[in-house]
């Protein structure tokens, strides 16, 4: 692992500094001056101002995807207030960097769990003048650089206990005989809507096994044929189908689920399976 | 060529995802866990959902500039359905992957010609698990990244016949006496209009020998200076000229051609020319 | 310096290009055309069309976080008039490319100085073809390339007088007794809204003195707290604190302050102190 790491030095980072400003090139500028070869990847940074959840959702999908790398997490609404900063190693080698509100907690979950944490108290990893109001420069920026650069995760601070770890959760889904109460947790950009509901799940039915399911949004009852590929239905027809990351998710071919159900994140949705619609196999 | 390649290991990466979602970052890690040497740029991500002519327009214009390199395209509104995952060769030394349909294809042409084609189908060069709907992810980034590590293309998949390739086509020119029917084909962040008409027409006059042509948009007429540069004429003053990528276009000095003519991608624009316009030589 | 760029090979990009053309993908293009070990970060494309002073301002707080770098900028409404091409060393070992129009001015003070500066006269280092709209492409970006590469900066071109560069201002403050007239000259992507004072300002009161301070701005006063962080007042609450980059700065924690107050880069705020609300000390 440690070899790995000194090999690519890869640090992805994602937060909700937004495109227009020059924060994530400050960050960014800070790596270079510690180590000028690590490679620093954007995830995203348009994540909506202050949403953890958002942020620790994304950062979860898309973190095991890489090479053994420094994940860095800065979505800090908290920044000046007694929330810690934090560094994690994941029992799968990867490292993560942000602030303990959350937003690493579903990725070290992707990633295999949490193998140990520190807080970020050695000034010596940490820019000379450390402000309060962006960590994102002072404290985790250089952290994450010096993880990349071979640092072992002991010399960035004191240990924490994992168990003291703020978490997010993904909401907890509703199942009855026959009916699922979703939520929809995620919207992207074409409008697809993600539901609170992994591929995994078998109870109380497996909607894999039916060709159609019923979903109810408000009062309204729709027919939606469960499919594995957008082109299986007409253009601007709805679906519903398992993502590419592994969610049931709610899609239109062509079009925005969002649109077309008038919902968001947050949202209610319950699928109800009808035995006519079992598949035939 | 070869050399070069292995040298500089480049993919430029074009796509209609958005900056929201975390799918430029997963290719990416796709890319870099095969190989993490490899430079990813970026050409854009905005293209407008499942625009495959802007896409292939603006590949086209850019991918020239690139030392040897590999173009990786993911506008692909046809996942999941019979359109196949291609790799080209070009003739030039580049390299391009995406979709088969014909967002591929203007670059092809940019870049000297198809030399050869293969269809992405040894499993060897996939990840281990292939969706439905996220092949940019699955088939499209390994490709790139094996052809940036020195894989030759026919390790790939299996040839295709490059004259079943599909193609995208630049809308015709109407060329009558002494004017030109002639269509926007791309709108730019600054509003300037790019038309179908590339510096090389001379038939059946040539524009640059003009100081000023009429312009017809609808029912309205504009005589409009042909100059070379914007500060040839006044502030929020409408010109036309030789774009930097050898087509001519519409603009307004500091301002909007668009808003100016009020007119976008698709309008259709008459130039004709008087020869009392005509520069004294 | 000159081993240290050799190693690093470090460009940062600033422009008002955006993200949804090819520009920026263009000139990144052209670089590594030149050199492809060389690092390019972008500090941000989305500066608002032809806002020289918004990009100058920008460049200058991020380019003394990056190491050794060369820092181009190319935000030029009067590419292809006479104004001139040009590159800066400074004092500090950083260079500076772009249009000689301001928008490298602020850079090279906040660089400890201008040491030399050239017009970019000799065609060796430009592309071939030179355009008369994209100066980024044809002369810039070879031009950063070139010197991130190793070349002198005499090379590029005959050297020009320092004092006949062009330069942007920061807005004169008026102080009055126990009055400060500020003015916005930055608001950020949360809202936030940077004044044009310098944490350096004692004259005529130290504002870190006050635990609070009355803002008036057009009619209205506001009683807003002097703090250091945003978590020190409630949430959507006001505050006044110096930013991270050393500006006194009107923010709203969890908020944005132009919308709480209703103004926008160039309105006037007048800050009063009461002796009152001086801290004890």
């Amino acid at each position: 692992m440690k070899n790995t790491l000194k090999k690519s030095k890869i640090i992805s980072f994602i937060s909700d500094f937004g495109y227009q400003d020059n924060w994530v090139a400050t960050c960014k500028a800070v790596i270079l001056s510690i180590d000028p070869q690590i490679t620093i990847i954007d995830i995203t940074h348009d994540i909506d101002s202050y949403n953890i959840f958002g942020a620790a959702f994304q950062l979860a999908q898309t973190a095991r995807y890489f090479p053994i790398s420094v994940h860095l997490a800065v979505v800090d609404p908290g920044v000046g207030s007694n929330r810690r900063p934090i560094a994690i190693a994941s029992k799968s080698g990867h490292f993560l960097v942000g602030p303990d509100n959350g937003v690493l907690s579903l990725a070290a979950e992707s990633l295999g769990g949490i193998e140990k944490a520190v807080q970020l108290t050695n000034k010596k990893y940490q820019l000379r003048s450390v402000s309060s109001t962006f960590h994102g420069r002072d404290l985790f920026a250089p952290a994450a650089a010096y993880l990349a650069n071979g640092i072992k995760i002991e010399e960035l601070g004191l240990p924490i206990v994992k168990e003291s770890l703020q978490t997010i959760t993904i909401p907890k889904l509703v199942v009855e005989s026959q009916q699922i109460k979703a939520r929809v947790i995620y919207k992207d950009k074409f409008g697809s809507l993600t539901l609170n509901l992994p591929s995994s799940l078998n109870e109380p039915f497996s909607l894999a096994d039916y060709s159609s399911l019923t979903v109810i949004i408000e009062n309204n009852k729709f027919q939606v044929p469960m499919v594995s590929s957008f082109s299986q239905v007409g253009l601007r027809e709805p679906l519903l189908l398992v993502d590419s990351f592994g969610w049931y998710s709610l899609a239109v071919n062509q079009g925005s689920a969002a649109s077309y159900f008038n919902i968001d994140v947050g949202s209610l949705v319950t699928i109800k399976a009808e035995s006519s619609k079992k598949r035939v196999t």
